[in-house]
């Protein structure tokens, strides 16, 4: 087998001027036909080629062709989508024709033990020098190129907005999940990358090109397992020191890496060389598809703490309470306020308040009280960052106190998050703060755990950045 | 101090044949207004009785009295809504007026350091041998009687269908945001409690109330503190046997523990002693807010599982795999199907799909399948648990799958949760299947978390149980 480059660049794939579809078609029902059609919506502006075997004339009314080798013009991008038995043939085809790059959707691959039918999608792609993603993959959208090759019913999907988030996972479906719960999560996506059975495209081209790439903030993973072990932890260091990385990884446990071999035929390895590697380099560690969005959102707009010194401020005493056991359960701690923070909420705050940290500020707080405290905290160089926990159960808390989240969240130099539990009002707050840009969880113990890994990253980056210098 | 009951009947606090509002008034900024508005509002049947200092005619259209002592009729339940300072005086008179049971929802009382205002309220309850809850709390709302002392603003909190879960909060902020929660997670409410600084009825009392309680199937608990520790663990062993409890503690950490004084001035004792008794009991802990939703809800609808062999099926693979991680991690495992069920479902799958646990039926799976799957696993002895993964982005899992879901998860005599994470088109999918009787999951691992809580309650049951005889 040729050798294959250090890695590839997914540019001709993420941002191609042209595509082909093969295995585009008239029928609804038919992969070739979603894809093309999604295409056509999200607004892609590059150049489309349907290309179907049985082709005549057009298909939705692009002029169509039988073969890639039949496309006079330069074709960056080929998606293909035809049964496995045909799809090796179709490769070779696109490497003669000059294609840039390849997205292979089509599934019975190594993961229903056809290795053969993929070892020639391996081979043609090395022999060609083309980057190759999947098969048994959803392929890719973007929201800056409007490429998108998710063979999904739009109605069952959210689209997310344009954001700083990339996200890339090994599972078709842990990836469209995902991407259907981040609008909901209310951050924005740059690049998302189902990669399947990783044939020629592996996790190590990904995260080179994503360390790279000037729109994304954060890189998410989920990963069943990596082939390349050195060329990883190469990728790793370099990425971490560029901006921070969140990893999930199916397989931790013996069953779990039955049941991936058995879904990707990923060689999951052990655990323990995986979360040693992950821990060298700062690698954010997600155990769950809830989780991954947590400590996904947290990184795409808020600053990176000095320190792991917390204040919290909140309309209730009981979620206060339960917010301080989790900072300490997270390895962060409840900040000291200097005594200039002390004398000005002493002014500000009824007689009540106990003006200790965490601030309980009484059930019938409002914009004034949320205001003082969060302006005292901004200016308190003993704070690091901000719990802020808004109960919108309670008379004082509405629009104007979101608002007042949303202005300190967004200007400050230390990072705010936010706490709301509830229900369909408190949903509503929600949304107002994080459109505004402040990421809001449902639970303490969960905006502990995202400001820990912010705190953690930031460590990491100091040590790191400095030591590389 | 007279001695107390060992524990307090809360039937006249519960389920009232009358109501006295100590504090009505016309002004809908009083709190005392707010709690009668509910109350017509809710659906309350039996007689209202409006007590201002100052009442002359009615209040809210209801004749209006001075004092409790000038209400003729025999009065239930007096709730107390004036300041600090008068309550210790209108306590008194409720005693000497016969008044059955009070809540008062005023604060300015231990946890602002005015030990000794609350002291009188407790000689009082004492004396006349009443249950008061409170002071410092929101009260009570119940889907029985219709009583609704909580003085939340009611476009901002959703109210909860009727159902099995009780609970009870030390805190009224962690009290009403779970309120708030329980619609959206799709389970039904049986007695609220927000109890704050319990200067007469404290946890002993409540958990010995809702054990007894028909309409109580679970019980939920947010604690900071437990005054009577030798009569609670009496309570909680009785409690346990009779019912599932699932306890979520504010003031785990030596600093949680400092800001729980401080907010009900609650004695946090050792973390390692309420752990002990957690555990000793088969109570299930909760972490944080959503985990208290998360692992209440399986008990409501769910019947206990007869071991820990799980069946996963699932439309998508890498949701298996992350399942399959996550039974390993809480003490479950993989189960074994039976000869029979390979056999049946290899006549039902297509080829693509490898009949092993976790069962990846493939992204174009439907109705048939999962019917397919859900019998097979419903007939096999070997199998005593189901995690059923519906991925609603693909194209075949739509309202028919959640109907299939619904009805085996309903009929079946082993216990069934659904994951389902997922935008907009998921939400309405999930409720379906939530107001079906069945609960779903946003992540695998809160779905094997939920699942191991019921197991594990299961098993004190089956050994206490039957030690007890």
């Amino acid at each position: 087998m040729t050798k294959r480059p250090r890695y590839f660049n997914l540019e001709p794939i993420m941002n191609p001027k042209s595509i082909a579809v093969i295995g585009a078609s008239d029928n609804p029902d038919k992969i070739g036909h979603v894809i093309l059609a999604n295409n056509v919506a999200s607004g892609f502006r590059g150049a489309i080629y349907p290309i179907n075997i049985n082709a005549s004339g057009t298909i939705m009314g692009y002029t169509a062709y039988k073969s890639i080798l039949d496309v006079k013009e330069k074709v960056d991008l080929a998606v293909v989508a035809v049964p496995a038995e045909v799809v090796p043939k179709v490769v070779e085809e696109c490497g003669r024709a000059g294609v840039r790059g390849i997205i292979v959707v089509s599934g019975g691959f190594s993961e229903v033990g056809r290795k053969d039918l993929q070892d020639k999608v391996t081979r043609s792609g090395m022999k060609y020098n083309i980057p190759i993603i999947g098969p048994n993959c959803l392929g890719v959208t973007d929201s800056y190129s409007k490429i998108d090759t998710l063979f999904l019913p739009a109605a069952k999907i959210d689209k997310p907005v344009v954001g700083g988030v990339s996200f890339a996972s090994q599972s078709g479906a842990v990836g469209s999940s995902v991407l259907d719960m981040i609008d909901n999560e209310g951050f924005g996506l740059a690049r998302f990358i189902s990669y399947g059975n990783a044939a020629v495209v592996d996790e190590v081209d990904i995260l080179n090109y994503l360390a790279d790439d000037e729109k994304t903030k954060v890189i998410v993973f989920y990963i069943e397992g990596v082939q390349r072990g050195k060329e990883f932890i190469e990728a790793a260091k370099r990425a971490a020191l560029k901006k921070p990385i969140v990893v999930s990884k199916g397989g931790m446990t013996d069953e779990g890496a039955k049941a991936a071999h058995s879904h990707t035929a990923a060689l999951a390895g052990s655990h323990q060389a995986y979360e040693a590697v992950f821990k060298q380099f700062g690698f954010i560690m997600a155990d769950d598809i809830q989780e991954l969005l947590n400590l996904s959102k947290i990184f795409e707009t808020q600053p990176l703490p000095k320190g792991r010194r917390i204040a919290i401020l909140t309309n209730g005493g009981g979620t206060g309470v339960l917010a301080t056991d989790a900072l300490y359960e997270h390895g962060l701690q409840i900040a000291e306020m200097s005594k200039k923070t002390v004398e000005s909420l002493r002014k500000v705050m009824p007689p009540i308040v106990n003006v200790r940290l965490p601030l309980d500020m009484a059930g019938d707080a409002e914009k004034t009280r949320f205001e003082a405290a969060l302006a005292a905290f901004e200016a308190d160089p003993k704070i690091d960052a901000i719990i802020a926990i808004a109960l919108f159960q309670t008379p004082g808390a509405d629009e104007n106190v979101a608002a007042k989240l949303v202005e300190y969240g967004t200007k400050m130099r230390k990072p705010m998050v936010v706490v709301s539990p509830g229900g369909s009002y408190t949903k509503r707050q929600r949304q107002i703060i994080e459109k505004g840009g402040v990421p809001v969880y449902e639970s303490p113990g969960e905006a502990a755990k995202a400001l820990a890994a912010l705190a953690s990253y930031a460590e990491y980056r100091d040590s790191h950045v400095k030591k590389s210098r």
